[in-house]
């Protein structure tokens, strides 16, 4: 559904005000950002990003409220994860060679 | 460290006691197989999996103590996660097109 790739693009948009921008910072051409973009738009019941034309800067990019709301659930999930995993993760580190610290 | 087709892999040899079968299960050669084992076996201070030589069916492998550990450690680690992001996962499912269900 949604994978790092594509909420870290969703947070440069939300941050830059622009595809472009936020696609840049992660080197990635503007035509595979907008497509993510697109792709995006397509597979959810209202767009996660409006291009909004005009304006002081020519037109720039935003979250919409469901946008927010997806990024938001989505750090979430990348938190709890973590969090969950973390005593196994830590366990399993430790049998590896160079993981007799504390599991980092 | 340990990805969904290194914990399957170990899982058939548990099962099969064969890495030969349990690559093949997975559509694998036995030579990617082995080279997997190899790796995760190099990993870890101690193997993960052994090949016992000789005996009736004229060896075959089997998971050490450590590769069992690392297995349960690995399969708790997904059960985990999953648990943790279900909400969350459910949340955005519900945003999605052909998600107005229970999130499944």
């Amino acid at each position: 559904m949604l994978g790092p790739g594509k909420a870290d693009l969703l947070e440069g948009i939300a941050e830059t005000g622009s595809i472009a921008a936020a696609g840049r910072r992660m080197g990635m051409s503007y035509k595979r950002a907008w497509s993510l973009v697109e792709t995006m738009n397509a597979a959810f019941r209202e767009p996660l990003v409006l291009r909004s034309r005009g304006g002081a800067q020519g037109g720039g990019a935003v979250l919409t409220d469901t946008g927010r709301t997806v990024l938001d659930h989505y750090r979430r999930i990348q938190q709890r994860a973590a969090q969950a995993v973390q005593k196994d993760v830590a366990a399993i580190t430790a049998l590896m060679h160079g993981g007799e610290g504390n599991g980092t």
